[in-house]
């Protein structure tokens, strides 16, 4: 059986990536830039002005001149204005292009302006260049803004339409097929058997791929009939980049699942992982490089491996890049019973201070979802040793990939 | 003029909750909940095999009983079987409802199946309730399983479904105007004069509101005039439950944002916060309730007062919950030149330990937003006072509210 880190090793071996497509700069929110970013213009475009006040010459300022003629009023969207005569100003509003002759503006709130003349008030300190933002101070025309395999946020989006870029290239929709099998799943809002159990994880899964911003992914459900299942699965694995397949691939006489995908010329990278929960995951390859995984049938198995290993790939494949390690403190002793990797699921404590602190929770089993609720996301207990101390260290992931 | 903590609580105390809505469980990811989530039954609604193999009485076990009859084959989605020989098995499948009579799974890795029978490998140790996960012990039927104001992660859409429920009650969709005002902008796309600037304000402020799952939530620009402004704020007043202006409320000739709102009957709870950037912040309440937000016009002070303020009060509108305080450590020490909270946008080192450490970014202006790109969140410099010690704990807040 291969580790964790194997298993993510072999999966990156085996991605494809897609190409991108070109959308409106104003609903790129959370996709993966692909191409890079180059200033329009200098930012800012021109001298501008940053307070409602007057503009002047800072030299003339230096003969203790404390009253200005106004010789003309300039708003935010005017064109250029130009100071004749320099013991004189002109009244700016905040945005406003700062006109030629003056070099620094004095704000509204020190001013009283009565018949075209500002008063400034006494002794009053003046520096050169005071509430200008100056032109090309945050960028130069043609400075590189924002790379490929960014993530954009919503501070890019101003940023992106400051460099005049309606449209933007960005990662593309990966198709993504999630399938559950299982004759005893009964979708909720319909009637209920004692031996049945109400569908759950091919919609959880769906959404923990909706919430990364992978919306072409759609969920179907099988029941255990080896026909049925195999001609589906044939005509989602045309339509999709990953096919994500939930229960049936146990040992058991209704686990078709890995039979059919051999059937369906997706070659098996791998199967079973070193790890708990999750241990029975499979992993393999489409005939056209679809990615396939077909997860353990249970919740917290299922929701487990989806985070740890469906959704980086998807980013990868999208051309983004992976985040840094993040790092919590265990609570408490752990003192695990075999050499496998343990996710944990936790909770973080209430600290006042920047050290993160963090309780695993206890589930009863790998099919104990309830616990899951709440928690932040799950530590990861190398497979390498079986005793963690209160106070280590210890790798964390959020359930909601950053 | 109030500080930040007072403009919370003024903000605060305004803020009628909206309706809620019904909406399909599938759906509801990143929704807070209206409703309380009771079990619908046990969980596992029984006794679930979690083991392909066999199914046996532990109790004829104890004497040394290696081969076992295979009575009946029982698949997940057969009603409850019957053992009716104490000396024979079942053959289970995961996911299978344990049979009567029986009280442990052997799993199939462990047996070889011959003729009907199943043998047993030699000196094999077993317990009672093995690879069973026993009815209601993740949940017993009735039991409260979320609460109203929880936020929908993926996994609480496996738990509400497997309680049957495929809609539930969430927080209704707030409606929010968001308009920028100043005839200098012009969007993206377009052809540009020297002396004009980029529309950016209202098109990132949408995309971090829809980040955030507020998706009644539209962009309009007005340029300066008076009559222009009054006629579509009003318009859009009647549609809102919160507008957000950005722009026009300095001191200029062309800010007649004060006045307009006034005139509509907006009762201005503040104007100004001892902050930056974003100080010249207003804030008022409309004749049926609206909370309206005039924002600073240049980029960062709008993001950012965005974040401090509007997410957080849509949230409570919404019934959510607001979370715990978040601390991060300095990696520098930094001396405020003034009173005020400063707002400072940083980012993390990498690390291998729990400890945040994070870097603040210098930037040249409230109007540099090409420096904030990047930056994890921003750190919340109290105006109690003005030097801060590199190591020293600093209250952090996210850019994406968590």
């Amino acid at each position: 059986m291969i580790s964790p880190i194997q298993a993510k090793k072999l999966i990156a071996a085996n991605i494809r990536k897609i190409k991108n497509q070109k959308i409106n700069t104003n609903n790129s929110i959370g996709y993966t830039l692909n191409e890079t970013i180059y200033a329009e213009r200098d930012q800012p475009p021109f001298d501008r002005v940053t307070m409602d006040g007057i503009a002047v010459n800072s030299q003339t300022f230096k003969n203790n001149h404390y009253e200005f003629n106004i010789e003309s009023v300039h708003f935010a969207g005017d064109s250029k204005k130009i100071l004749k005569n320099k013991y004189c100003c002109i009244e700016v509003m905040t945005g406003s292009v700062l006109p030629e002759g003056t070099d620094c503006v004095i704000p509204i709130e020190k001013l009283t302006i009565k018949n075209n003349i500002a008063c400034l008030e006494a002794n009053y300190e003046l520096k050169k260049w005071q509430f200008i933002h100056k032109q090309g101070s945050d960028h130069k025309k043609g400075e590189k803004v924002l790379q490929t395999g960014h993530k954009i946020a919503p501070i890019d989006i101003a940023l992106i339409l400051s460099c005049g870029k309606d449209k933007i290239n960005v990662n593309g929709e990966p198709s993504i097929r999630v399938i559950s099998t299982g004759s005893e799943l009964i979708p909720a809002g319909k009637k209920i058997q004692p031996h049945q159990i109400r569908m759950s994880n091919g919609p959880s899964i769906v959404a923990m791929l909706n919430e990364q911003n992978y919306k072409n992914c759609m969920h179907h459900h099988l029941v255990d009939d080896k026909k049925i299942q195999k001609r589906n699965i044939k005509k989602y694995l045309t339509q999709s980049n990953i096919l994500i397949l939930s229960g049936g691939i146990s040992m058991g006489k209704a686990d078709f699942i890995p039979k059919i995908l051999d059937e369906l010329n997706v070659e098996c990278i791998f199967y079973k992982i070193k790890q708990r929960p999750g241990k029975p995951m499979w992993f393999g390859v489409g005939p056209e490089n679809q990615l396939v995984f077909a997860l353990p049938g249970n919740p917290v198995s299922a929701i487990t491996c989806c985070r740890h290993y469906i959704i980086p790939a998807l980013k990868e494949m999208c051309g983004g890049e992976n985040p840094e390690k993040e790092y919590v403190q265990l609570q408490k002793n752990i003192h695990l019973k075999s050499k496998l990797t343990y996710f944990l699921p936790v909770k973080f404590l209430k600290t006042n201070n920047a050290i993160r602190k963090v309780t695993p929770i206890e589930t009863n089993t790998s099919g104990d979802f309830t616990s899951l609720s709440g928690t932040s996301g799950y530590i990861e207990l190398s497979g390498s040793k079986n005793k963690f101390s209160k106070s280590e260290n210890i790798i964390f992931h959020k359930w909601k990939h950053p």
